[in-house]
């Protein structure tokens, strides 16, 4: 049995108020790459690897979530992309940190999983690496969309306002549902016919995040892992993520405990550092889990052929 | 009872050929801040945090070590370094990636830790950073010694022979001691009075890194991890250590099996992945390993006030 399953970011205080004007079109982004992508998994076309690149490509051209195009812009007004992609089976992997001109992050950190060494680039030297393996290379203004530009303009403007602090911008960040620190990371987590798993994540990072901040999506053990046994993507704030080597651990917790008990001891782990957010994993097994303790996590499963998605609590086939 | 370890590096192929001339100055240069630092530890006047910091410090000065000045020279001829820093009993954690003048990249991470957000920073911004924080700024010149210059044109010229390969360039770092990749990072881990623990790593790369390549070294997880029980810090080639997320699956490891076999797992899982290396590791029982694969790891350890050192298998008082 085949299993994909995609995440396009956690966040948020409170209970869900349920779906924006703007959440069907992230639902139907879901919904198509799931049937699509699921359907060739099944039929052995693609592997766990293959699955989880194109999903988060996808993701990446979504301009709601936050990759690729539609990523969220940096303190600076620019945007930093930051990718990670790990193979189970042989634990191959690739990481591009703080990519400006590439279409498709994740394709970039695809090819130094292939190629095998190095297995992270940093900023230029992955721009220039992706282009010479022909992912394409878009601009600045590609990527930037006009609502990112109104996100920015009014964390920049709240940043200016007399008497503002770090913690006044951190606080805006906390309770403006478009604006939570890692909302809109994409990832994705596969099953294929050979029974080899595969993770992906890919994100813009935050608004407003400072100049040269990493967080953990481009980590191997903290936002992506897979192994043998386990594939995981995380999303929430990084920080705490990096500091619980948050995917990692789900996979030795799942040692002696089942997924889904593993996946909420890790996110419990999380939580004491600031880092509420949620994560995707999925086993050998076939199991999978969705996990999260924000207001809502944009996600989506395929399993058996069947497409299941959801952002707050509730899912919907 | 307090335990303060360092290592400055492992590397090479074959049996122990004995000390070079530059040796000497290596284990002095370990022996004196063993005993000065592990005093300290001992009396309380520092703790696992900043005895870790300091360790690194005294060792990225020293130029025979391959962190702060003496690291050995990237593709392009530059210093680019990197280190992570982490504090066991909550976990936090600071990391620069490819800093450049900087005199201490682990007294950087420690602000970054100390300051709790971000935990990871990049390059110039790092740099930045560092200086605000009053962390001494020198130039490249300070940084590259005559040694790594050296080193770094031997490596250009077998580069640039006809029909030399990368393949051809990785078997010359592998077959040169003084060039094996890794050979020279510097790391340290602590056991405190208070009973906790820390570990830090700081490292130059390895001469001819291409452009904007990132090894575990700066890595929570891969290179460097701390946490209620463990401290580990790691040395061998990067990639490795990033794909089995070598310091973290060692904690994970040892909750339940003794601390060396865990440090012997996760050395097994390196291996395949083409990471021979070493690594050492303390925890909260007092107990310490200093486990390796390759022909050497530079290493010292203070337990009890008595100190040993080892280059090759043996040890010395």
């Amino acid at each position: 049995m085949v299993v994909l399953a995609v995440h396009g970011g956690a966040g948020g205080d409170g209970p869900w108020g349920g779906m924006t004007d703007v959440d069907p079109q992230r639902l139907d982004c879901m919904r198509r790459l799931l049937n699509d992508l699921g359907g060739r998994l099944q039929r052995g076309e693609i592997n766990a690897l293959e699955a989880v690149t194109l999903a988060v490509e996808v993701m990446e051209d979504e301009p709601l979530f936050n990759a690729g195009r539609g990523s969220v812009l940096d303190a600076s007004g620019s945007i930093t992309m930051d990718a990670s992609i790990m193979r189970g089976h042989d634990q191959a992997a690739g990481a591009v940190v703080n990519i400006k001109r590439s279409r498709h992050p994740i394709r970039v950190a695809n090819h130094l999983l292939q190629d095998g060494w190095p297995v992270m680039l940093n900023s230029e030297a992955a721009d220039v690496f992706g282009a010479e393996k022909k992912v394409e290379t878009v601009d600045q203004h590609w990527l930037i969309t006009e609502l990112r530009q109104a996100q920015w303009a009014k964390w920049k403007a709240n940043k200016s306002a007399p008497g503002s602090t770090d913690e006044d911008d951190r606080a805006i960040l906390d309770h403006d549902a478009d604006e939570q620190p890692g909302m809109g990371t994409v990832g994705a987590v596969a099953l294929d016919i050979h029974g080899h798993v595969a993770a992906a994540t890919s994100t813009g990072g935050m608004t407003g995040k400072p100049n040269g901040r990493i967080g953990d999506t481009p980590i191997i053990g903290a936002g992506t892992w897979a192994d043998a046994t386990v594939a995981v993507s995380c999303t929430g704030i990084g920080e705490a993520f990096i500091r619980t080597c948050a995917a990692r651990s789900l996979a030795a917790y799942h040692e002696v405990m089942p997924l889904d008990t593993a996946g909420r001891k890790v996110l419990n782990e999380v939580a004491p550092y600031g880092g509420r957010g949620g994560l995707i994993a999925i086993n050998t097994d076939g199991r999978v889990i969705t996990p999260f303790q924000t207001m809502l996590m944009y996600r989506g499963t395929y399993v058996g052929g069947l497409v299941e998605l959801g952002i707050g609590p509730q899912t919907y086939a």
